[in-house]
């Protein structure tokens, strides 16, 4: 029987308890508003843990200003349903007041450029809000494995710099990217995409993977790859776009030219007000 | 018998280990050097915990340009043997190098005036390296307890914050300062002081306790207080007063009247080189 936790206490309380009993703790973060791809993350703790928790919380504090932490979508009724059905042990849903009370000032940040760059650069403050709601995820529910979506790639990495950093006793697990038939990646905020921006928002997996066949292909200029990159997804008429980065897959960091190496495409689109994230791995 | 871990994942798999088996740990975090004043933290965990480490490291990021890193005391050796008298089961004294790397870039930070002011004032970014430093070994060494000194008072204060605010699985646990004969509190740094120095030293207990009794005897303007122990401090021509406050205990909030609260008398003297700090908790 999956049990729901809104109290802070009284999930780490438990989660003591099953620490206790030699029980191994499998964490999905989440915004909620779940979908397939969240899903594929429980599914692949269910496989490795013995209890699987999911929390969903909305983090106002990795929101700035102007952007959509009011219209972020919101259905924990049907997240609860979705969970119960995947076999999920706990889900841990905390208010905003709980985890942030009043006169509260403690922070955890990844610095330097890994968290200044791509969604760093447009979203100031983002990614500590996220480290800092992670931590705290992290020492309430004591997970020995944490899963994330490579969707969100530079947050993954950001993460797993912050637990080898700061020496958190747990496993970042990184899944892979689920896709819409064409090539969407899902994300909770599709749902705020009208028919016309759905349409279109196909052209970012489309972009990336024409992207990886010029690479394929031979291209070594990174700014050519851009290019291609950039006239693809400007050709849509709603389509607004944020950035589209070529960075070394492992660390985010600089990538001159193309060669030998692993690196990742990532870009960033807005549609309207709804902003997406895409992002493709290539061996070089 | 007593073991030393130097390496950080050795320490963390000993600390699984023994949580697994279900003993309480408890965690004495110091710099070294140790005094009497270490040592009755020592005893308190013995007394409260199954296991008991010590970690020994001098921390180089809570120290500021131009202070005392360099010349603060060291002696590991002597350290051991005090340890191993009080039946410790393990000391942890990583390396700098380990416990920063290269590209180290994540900090814990309590934000806002409780380490803006005092101590946090005359040495900014402190309490950052503090609360980081503390953040590692928490997540390291897993304790149920960790023992502080009040001698730092602002200190536990902000690391009793953190650990609330970021939801630690952590008891902090306030121990008294522990005073040579004269009045002084113990501290590492007091090797430091030559021995005219020394004798002047006396002064910042006399001073905080001369206070203690004007209060009583009915005194409530705050800076009237403060300039008793101003003037008493000055007196001593080896003196250089950094701060002179008075804060309520709790929080370290401002004080404007003394009446029905507990306050804090703190205070910052350099004594040449050599910083002292030492406090008094009044109840009005």
């Amino acid at each position: 029987m999956m049990k729901t936790f809104t109290n802070i206490k009284d999930m780490q309380d438990k989660c003591k308890a099953w620490k206790a009993e030699g029980r191994r703790i499998g964490l999905v973060p989440t915004m909620g508003y779940l979908h397939a791809g969240h899903l594929s993350l429980v599914r692949k703790a269910r496989q490795e843990c013995d209890i699987v928790i999911i929390s969903i919380f909305v983090n106002p504090i990795q929101f700035g200003q102007g952007e959509d932490f009011e219209e972020y979508p919101r259905d924990i009724k049907r997240d609860l349903e979705l969970l119960e059905a995947e076999q999920a042990d706990a889900v841990f849903a905390p208010s905003s007041r709980d985890m942030y009370p009043e006169g509260y000032s403690t922070f955890v940040e990844v610095e330097g450029s890994i968290t200044k760059k791509l969604c760093g650069a447009s979203r100031p403050g983002h990614f500590k809000g996220v480290t800092t709601v992670v931590s705290k995820l992290f020492l309430i529910c004591q997970p020995d494995k944490a899963y994330f979506g490579q969707k969100d790639a530079q947050q993954v990495t950001v993460i797993e710099k912050m637990v080898r950093e700061l020496n958190f006793p747990v496993n970042i697990v990184r899944c892979p990217i689920i896709r819409e038939a064409d090539g969407l990646a899902l994300s909770s905020r599709n749902v705020n995409l009208n028919s016309e921006q759905r349409q279109q928002a196909a052209v970012l997996n489309q972009a990336l993977k024409a992207a990886a066949r010029e690479i394929e292909a031979g291209q070594r200029d990174v700014e050519t790859v851009k290019q291609g990159m950039r006239k693809l997804i400007s050709a849509q008429p709603q389509a607004t776009i944020d950035y589209i980065e070529i960075n070394r897959a492992e660390d985010l960091g600089e990538v001159k030219n193309l060669s030998g190496e692993k690196i990742i495409m990532a870009l960033a689109v807005k549609f309207g007000n709804t902003r997406l994230i895409d992002n493709l791995i290539v061996e070089v």
